[in-house]
């Protein structure tokens, strides 16, 4: 019988159904692999066991009392450390923020326990969420770099000490640790999850996203947090697709569009190979495409919108107090004040155009498949590895989901789909397909 | 009894509707005064006689048949020429559109039409709706400037040669030249009118204005623009007020709060005292008030977000052509492409704080009563004058009407409301009572 703590977010809220086992049970066997592996992993920022410990007796007594349970009941949750929470601290990964206690739960935590999920306790995030490396280690080889920014939650759900937990994307954030450290993820469309609380660093980019160990571990959480956010004039109104139903639909196979993207020349040997072997194995189903100009300029537009936001966000916070800032993210904020006001509105303007011909192409396939980094973890911690991947569909606000399906020298790769904005619930359907027809 | 070219849109409407004048008359009545004075106030771009009256007469014959009849019918309208036109050449003020005739309506020109207004012509434009001073002269006096950019609109308004008119605004395009010609002027909440097919210049502020003799004539013309553009992310959805409704509804009297603003200090002695004579006069209905911190940044902040967007709009087209552009918008251009990506953000990001500083103002007044200019029109034709005290306006997305009731030096200025962005039918309201309390 697996472990409690290696169970999919999926199955462990059923054995809580049963009986079979308590929240607390759960969340004992997440804190004893946590005990044994944290000097390994580094995987959280903030983790106090009685709290966490509490907190699930408190949700076994609700199921106990009778009340009324919601889908994630009883299921512990990482939270990255960037995102408020009312019972911990929120350190954003920086001295600036040392000891910060905010006493309130973000918008999203605030969902999450709503749904009946316990949270665990604070991931470690990369210095704001950038790109200064982190402490946390690569679970399948502590010599390798975790990916970042979403550092600790990546880690942690891939070594089994959390079954669930979120992150951010604002670069590659959510889908990259998710590649580098084997387990599914997933970064919504912009606009599917609410902001409120979760510090900004760019309000075109970033996105809350999600890790689990299954492709319905990712639409359980991500349901829960399926909201609008009538304050963000990113979120969006109209129709939300119930992302959890249907999960026995008879969806025909779906069919998939590899692009290479302008990433590929960056891209490592052993990485083209294992995804080109992905694409030849799906024969029909998967057609070598291409997107026409401007899209080759796509990762200059995710550079220029990341720079330019990132000013007024970060910029005065870290000139206050330059002695709590890296020289890494003070040298990027100094680049960054650089990039003109005119490239920048130009980088906006081209989302439209591009956009519509992501969606004229995904008119006549169900997702785009495409590499979800330039290749496996990078071997020790100069840096968090590449967003090259990752930063283009950012940009565009798309959905993306990276399934653990690869494997490139002994370390992991993930296989990067990508939707249309707003059909979430159409990729992770054919998400699930293929994380079957890979062996999932 | 008045000419038929002097009357109001409102009068006119009901003259065409009585039987005593046709539409094809009244365009006789406004080409007559065009060819008496087109010498001395050249306010029009394109003015094909023959098709105006082809135009007036397919209107009479419309009314004649019997079919039902726009709130417009047989009115009218000078259009800004860089609004596109089916039927007449759309130049935008530039060599570089010299015979530009693109065979479609602007979604406002159709709209007009749909309303039975008859297209007049095109009116004079500045360079690209830019600072470069036109060829049209102030119909109250030839030596002065007509201000800009919608130099023909607001000028042929004024002298009696067309009732309504179309123009612009991107800093002070439509209420300067509304205050420097003695008319009434109104430049909507950004979003009410739709924009497609208009010259962009800023998404963040192009706003597309009205012309009248009364604020009446506002009311009816900008009634029938109001509608949700799908395709423009500035268009707002939700319920539009109906802005012709309740003419003789019992509001009570306004109160106002007169604001000096940031451009204070530029405005001319003459200005200031008549201005301030109106709030006097208005007694404990016009309070003297102020907005707090960062509202005394809002000038930069608007010539940062005017200049940021300028550059992908027209740096190109511009950089292709240089012989056919000014130095003036030349050395604009340069200008802007100087502004770094993070003032402009933190400039875009800076409206949320101010509007709800004005909102809360707006909670316990009507409107804000503030100057429209920093006095009337200027001599000569270095300039078409400051729209210092219309940019910050602008940026803010809000509504703003002029009212023709001050003058200066024996020109004419006006008097400028503000409201809440969305509420253009309560500041209209605020303004009838104004204009007739000041004499009209």
């Amino acid at each position: 019988m697996t472990a409690l703590n290696e169970l999919t977010a999926s199955e462990a809220a059923l054995v809580l159904a049963s009986g079979e086992a308590s929240a607390e049970d759960l969340m004992r066997a997440c804190l004893d692999r946590v005990a044994k592996r944290d000097d390994t992993v580094r995987a959280w920022a903030f983790l106090d066991p009685e709290l966490a410990l509490a907190n699930a007796r408190a949700a076994d007594a609700h199921r106990r009392a009778g009340n009324a349970l919601g889908p994630l009941h009883g299921l512990p949750v990482g939270i990255k450390d960037i995102i408020e929470t009312a019972d911990m601290p929120t350190e954003n990964g920086s001295d600036l923020f040392r000891g910060q206690r905010t006493g309130r739960d973000a918008d999203c935590v605030a969902r999450l326990r709503n749904a009946g999920a316990v949270i665990m306790g604070k991931t470690v995030t990369t210095e704001l969420a950038n790109t200064n490396p982190s402490k946390t280690r690569n679970p399948h080889n502590q010599e390798h770099s975790p990916g970042g920014s979403s550092a600790g939650s990546g880690a942690a759900v891939a070594d089994f000490q959390v079954p669930l937990a979120l992150g951010t994307q604002t670069g590659g954030s959510v889908i990259r640790p998710g590649s580098f450290n084997g387990i599914h993820a997933m970064k919504p469309s912009l606009g599917l999850v609410p902001r409120e609380g979760v510090l900004m660093q760019s309000h075109t980019l970033d996105t809350v996203g999600v890790y689990g160990r299954s492709v319905e571990d990712l639409a359980l959480i991500a349901n829960s947090l399926s909201v609008f956010d009538s304050t963000d004039a990113f979120s969006y109104g109209g129709r939300r697709p119930d992302l959890v139903a249907s999960p026995e639909d008879d969806l025909p196979a779906p069919r998939f569009a590899f692009l290479e993207t302008p990433a590929w020349p960056e891209a490592e040997a052993g990485a083209r190979e294992a995804i080109e072997r992905v694409v030849a194995g799906l024969e029909g189903r998967c057609v070598h495409e291409s997107l026409p100009s401007p899209f080759e300029r796509i990762l200059d537009y995710h550079a220029t919108v990341m720079a330019a936001e990132m000013v007024p966000y970060y910029g005065a916070m870290i000139d206050a107090s330059p002695d709590k800032a890296s020289d890494l993210i003070k040298a990027r904020l100094a680049a960054a004040r650089k990039v003109s006001a005119g490239d920048y509105v130009e980088a906006l303007l081209a989302r439209g155009p591009i956009n519509d011909d992501l969606a004229s192409l995904l008119d006549r396939y169900d997702a785009v498949l495409c590499l979800p980094a330039t290749g496996p973890a990078p071997h020790g911690f100069a840096t968090t590895g590449s967003a090259i991947f990752n930063g283009l569909w950012t940009y565009l606000g798309v959905p993306c989901v990276t399934l653990p399906r690869l494997s490139v020298d002994g370390l992991p790769l993930g296989v990067q789909l990508v939707g249309k904005p707003g059909e979430d619930g159409k990729l992770l359907r054919c998400a699930r397909w293929l994380d079957r027809e890979l062996g999932g």
